[in-house]
């Protein structure tokens, strides 16, 4: 892979530092560096391979020059800066929702559909963290035997609300502790120590069907990641006190017939899964072993009780790195 | 209600203090009350209406004399005892699983079969917690649109794995603020503070088909207070950081057509059922308001994106209250 002239939007967020560290983790051929994010950060530094760079104020002219831009800078930041910099020929990896479902974007997961990327126009859009993780592992059992219907019921975590969210969850536990009956809570409805939130909060508006927005995500960049729209998926997407791994129970029903152990072998050939189902040993996967690694891990594979054709499982995966910046780097390596 | 001499065996447990609570605040006629313990318990007292009650240890003569048995002691003491007090006349309403899938003893929760109550031989059975406040809302959903199948997927409070496990979640979560590696994990097969562990421990193996049995609890248990075996389950259950107050994801497929409006106002007029349901405003059942209420709580109602006849919920209510001690003394109530 020739050297890329790379530039980070939303360089000083949590994703944003996650992918300078799968940059670096992964030895991409980075020619050059640019970190950009809004007027806020202007002053800081962030270090890449030993090195100290400076944070710049992201204006469009960040682009010229570059190759490749990361956005993780929010969906208003990249509707607004994503075109100026493809337009100065940078192609954009974002992983805002802001393109997802345009019809002109491909939406990638590189182990699902890296054949999306060549039809890119200068935008490439990175899936929403849970749908990610969740289609690494459909895809083999959909290739085999023809997703119908998923019901999925996630156990998200802290860290995809950025890092104010994190530090408002330990504070709002140490308080708890302590039996004191005040303490932040801005980034989340409701308190999220000890409790769990069945709304994903920030850009997360009710739709008008009932579901929240991070729910719809599920069910239509599924469609549009397995390039069946014919997969009829529900989602309960539900905030939990956890750092960092989300968690999901996924209910998978098939046209054909999928025993549990037919389902483990494909998953064990599958690129990007580990499959952890030893459940007597009380082996399965878990969030704070997924925080930190790159694949998604899949257990508790079992035959569903109440339908001949259908399977349950548990899908974990770190919400920071397949989920976001791993999954957008490795789109970058493709590129 | 004539005044009743009353027995409640594991009285010193996190659910037996919880149901001296409910005979309190329900104004339970009791007449005398003796309070059953292990050896290990002895010399304990507890008090009931302002006064010290001395804990006795458990014997079979311990229910001579007495009128109702409120046993929740475990499997094992429920099996070997539960037989001793019916014998003695005394009638057990019993919160441990030894005996709900016994075809001669009632599985009851009051809202749904409260007549299979008079069909009891000395035992009544309690069901999982999980599955109580499930089936009050399944309920009138059943009698209104025959529910086929059910998908659910719960959020379970450490309460119910005792007080020592309790204190071990909060010894866990002020090591892992303090950045301390190690700390206890005897109440768990993993770390609980900020994870989700998708086991639920104690009695807990796993079966041959790969549930676990607090799984098959809802399956089979769902079934049988139901009435009807036709109602297929199948359940994922999850032991995440929360005090008390179980949270439940739950997917039910229907043979009629329900609106969520038309469930919202069947629910609405369900007894010990609230709904909460104003999703725009933010509102909806959480596991931190509904630890301490009597009720069972519904919300995100919604119509299922993935399928014409099922409908998406949150279920959540105080899995010691609604989900063992109110509910073993809303069965005494009814004797």
């Amino acid at each position: 892979m020739s050297q890329k002239a790379v530039a980070v939007a939303g360089a000083t967020g949590v994703v944003g530092r996650q992918m300078l560290h799968v940059l670096e983790q992964r030895n991409f051929p980075v020619k050059s560096l640019r970190l950009l994010a809004s007027e806020r950060s202007k002053g800081k530094t962030l270090t890449f391979r030993g090195e100290e760079i400076p944070v710049e104020v992201l204006t469009p002219e960040s682009f010229a020059g570059c190759d490749i831009a990361l956005f993780s800078a929010g969906g208003g930041t990249s509707k607004r800066f994503a075109p100026e910099a493809a337009k100065r020929g940078c192609v954009v990896i974002d992983n805002s929702s802001a393109w997802r479902m345009d019809p002109e974007v491909p939406l990638v997961v590189p182990e699902v559909n890296a054949d999306r990327i060549k039809t890119h126009k200068g935008i490439i859009a990175n899936p929403n963290c849970s749908t990610i993780q969740m289609v690494v592992v459909l895809k083999p059992l959909h290739d085999a035997a023809t997703i119908r219907r998923v019901v999925v019921s996630t156990y998200q975590a802290v860290s995809g609300a950025g890092s104010a969210a994190l530090e408002e969850m330990y504070l709002q536990t140490r308080a708890v502790l302590n039996h004191e009956t005040t303490f932040p809570c801005n980034s989340f409805p409701h308190r999220i120590a000890f409790n769990c939130i069945p709304q994903i909060p920030g850009s997360d508006a009710f739709t008008s069907n009932g579901y929240t927005s991070e729910e719809m995500k599920m069910v239509n960049e599924t469609k549009k990641i397995m390039g069946d729209s014919s997969i009829a998926v529900t989602a309960t997407t539900v905030r939990v006190p956890v750092h960092t791994g989300h968690s999901e129970s996924v209910n998978v029903e098939t046209a054909k017939k999928l025993t549990a152990e037919e389902a483990r072998e494909l998953l064990r050939n599958a690129p990007g899964v580990v499959v952890i189902d030893d459940p007597a040993n009380q082996q399965y996967p878990l969030a704070i072993h997924a925080h930190g690694k790159f694949d998604t891990f899949v257990g508790r594979i079992r035959e569903d009780v109440s339908h001949p054709l259908a399977l349950d499982m548990w899908i974990v995966s770190d919400n920071l790195l397949k989920g976001a910046a791993l999954n957008a780097v490795q789109i970058a390596e493709l590129l």
